[in-house]
């Protein structure tokens, strides 16, 4: 290995420079000008890898092109094969005027490379590259296979990519994933994700009269529906934070021992927390920690209210109709499915017959979990620990990555969630950096990843 | 009486015409453009007035001109006087294109008199003046005095009458006030309208994170607004329909037996009631009919709700706030000052310590009652009677009506509530209509209130 840090060491300011190429781009997804730019940043990835050493080729999508980059194949035997995700679109810059300078002309201050998609997600794909880099240029035989797959369609959904793994699902046939686009809470806490959050979605829409009535003329004689909705939503949290749905905590996985100590390694604390949220106290289910509530336990969430008069002053109607759109968090083994159909009965069962319940349902996104006690999850965090010289810590997130449970189900592979962003590295936000020094753990990272996968 | 009867019988074609020239004046007072419309039809009903007999004047104010138009005094003796109120502005047209005949161009159909403004209010004052016009036509002794007071802006808040009020209070000085401005069930269901309720408005916000979250990160350990705004609103009104603010019904002043005996001869079912309304069931204060529910109880009613995401979709949020306007009915005796108070000291109550809780209150309006068996009330029921041929009805408004209260506090007289109108008179609505039997009657019922009320 000391030939290929050495490598790495002597190489840090040409990759900065390789960054700033990269981040120059200015590879919007979400914006159809930036069309020309997507498939300008592709073709520069494309020649990038091939300088690099790898075999690699652009593959035309409904939408912008997805890169395949592979390690030259030793076919005398067969090997362990990880694939590394990533994707070289990026979130639009606006408001351009909260920029302390133009999002697409990188600018280095102290140990931070300022722009747009240096954090989320170049500059972490980049690391994984002069990783790999590192291995070829030094002569250094690899333990394994790998593959880049680097699409441009991460930040619109990602629409293009299931369709992509089953066409190439043969060739992506792997022992994992790896993926560097979540984040880490501190430089001395690096971080292995094994855990996300699946999604349930909703919209209620409580019925009332069949117009907006005088309150003054029938106010009292007849329900009012944004009072009947109000009603049917209080009750489905209880005053310790649990949802009331029947079942709802069934196949909710408990956390374990080792979980539980590791998640009280999180730095921070509850006081710093409320603070940072803007909030008079904290709130969440009764017996766990805030890290543990937003990370491992299931939650539904009002995520907005509409009904009858929203002007300024007043305006004495009883609504003809209110509407919530609710998502509840789900956690490893919650089946979406299931919560959504005993969700419905039980709203169903709670709406009074004075007013008519309409439930729409939406999306849902599986939960996501592997073993943080698995060899896989244990080789990931020697190479944390060993690439940034501190314990690494074990986090679940909140959210959803959908691409993950893509690759379980294409690819039948679990996926290492190995980000290398930092708290204040404003993804998808104005002034978003990278920390170069993440930058290069995350280099070691890398190159340790694929030794320790294979001891 | 009977020199009266027969000269309301022999001029009720002339009358009709009358009423046609009245309803042709576009007197809108929401449109600025309508401003010279309202002056003209203010002077063409002063010139009316004077042709009838009456000592009348025009008085400028910071809106549209109040007609003051007084029987001639006889300055031997000090006789009753009271006051008959009316409006010749009228609600916008609009939408134009659901009228059957254009709005301010009268047209006869059978019994009705089709026109903006031909019910709301132009017939209806014009029946009190024809009265008028008779008795001082056939030299009949009025056995009171008389003072018109017709304004030209209650369809906008009646802006210019309470300063009006107060700078006549000593001309206006009166026994009571008679208005025909509310309506009656059907023709064979005349009606005297002896209460009102009054109202108190409120504004909630309730304050979560500073800023939206993402539900996915943070949700499960921060309290949602939209949550807590729900759980509190949830609690204002218990499973039976009662309000749970306390003393929310210590002061109101129970229905007496005779009240309720007389509600129940109001013509209509439930079944129809609820047809009417287009909701699956009714629903109410329980021990109480629907008649008593929305005219006789006090109720709290949430008239909007806003939080967080309304668009197509969904967005994982926990929203920053929630926010709910709400309006309380208030039954006599119910001091508006004194339910906000609770109400608020309730509600602040009611807010968990995860959240902040913003109130603000906004208008309150008294309610209104005058006692259906005092002296005035029974005189007005005869004359209903006489002139309808029918049983009178004893009505409580729903709504609230200030002008009422203005009458109170500037004049210290009671209001004799007495509408001409139907139900299917489209009052507000297109193809507007007054009923030529209840225009011929509310004349006869205003000939003999005046006898009635003097006996």
């Amino acid at each position: 290995m000391q030939k290929i840090i050495d490598y790495l060491n002597a190489n840090q300011s040409r990759f900065i420079e390789e960054l700033s190429d990269y981040v120059r781009f200015p590879s919007v997804s979400a914006q159809p000008q930036h069309r020309k730019d997507l498939q300008a940043c592709a073709e520069w990835l494309q020649v990038h890898c091939r300088k690099i050493g790898l075999e690699t080729r652009l593959c035309p999508t409904d939408g912008n092109p997805i890169i395949i980059a592979k390690t030259p194949r030793n076919s005398s035997e067969k090997r362990p094969h990880y694939v590394i995700y990533g994707h070289y679109d990026v979130q639009p810059a606006e408001p351009f005027e909260l920029w302390k300078s133009p999002p697409f002309t990188p600018r280095i201050e102290g140990r931070s490379l300022f722009g747009r998609g240096a954090s989320d997600n170049k500059g972490q794909n980049l690391a994984h590259l002069k990783a790999v880099e590192a291995y070829l240029k030094t002569g250094t035989e690899l333990p394994c296979d790998l593959t880049f797959v680097i699409e441009g369609e991460e930040e619109v959904g990602s629409k293009s990519l299931a369709t992509f793994l089953k066409q190439h699902r043969t060739e992506l046939q792997c022992d994992a994933v790896v993926v560097s686009d979540t984040g880490i809470p501190s430089p001395k806490h690096p971080a292995l994700t094994y855990a996300l959050r699946g999604i349930a979605a909703f919209e209620l829409i409580m019925h009332g009269p069949s117009r907006d009535l005088h309150s003054g003329a029938f106010g009292g004689s007849v329900d009012n529906p944004a009072m009947a909705l109000c009603q049917l939503l209080a009750k489905l949290r209880d005053k310790n934070g649990r949802i009331t749905i029947p079942g709802f905590y069934d196949d909710v996985a408990p956390l374990s021992a080792y979980e539980k100590k590791q998640f009280a390694r999180f730095p921070g604390t509850n006081r710093a927390y409320q603070k940072f949220l803007g909030v008079p106290k904290l709130f969440g289910e009764r017996g766990f920690t805030p890290v543990e509530q937003r990370t491992s336990r299931p939650t539904v969430e009002i995520n907005g209210l509409t009904s009858g008069y929203q002007g300024e002053g007043s305006k004495t109607i009883v609504p003809a109709w209110a509407r919530a759109k609710l998502t509840m968090r789900l956690v490893p083994n919650q089946n979406p499915r299931k919560i959504i159909s005993s969700a419905r009965r039980y709203m169903f069962k709670l709406c009074p017959p004075t007013v008519r319940l309409e439930i729409n349902s939406g999306h849902g996104a599986e939960p996501y979990l592997v073993s943080p006690t698995s060899t896989q999850a244990q080789a990931a965090l020697r190479a944390l620990r060993t690439a940034f010289g501190h314990e690494p810590v074990l986090i679940r997130e909140g959210g959803s990555i959908p691409i993950v449970n893509d690759f379980k189900k294409y690819l039948y592979a679990d996926t290492l969630l190995m980000g290398l962003a930092l708290p204040d590295d404003n993804a998808h936000s104005p002034n978003e950096k990278f920390d170069l020094d993440c930058f290069a753990k995350g280099q070691l990272m890398s190159a340790h990843l694929w030794q320790e996968l294979t001891r």
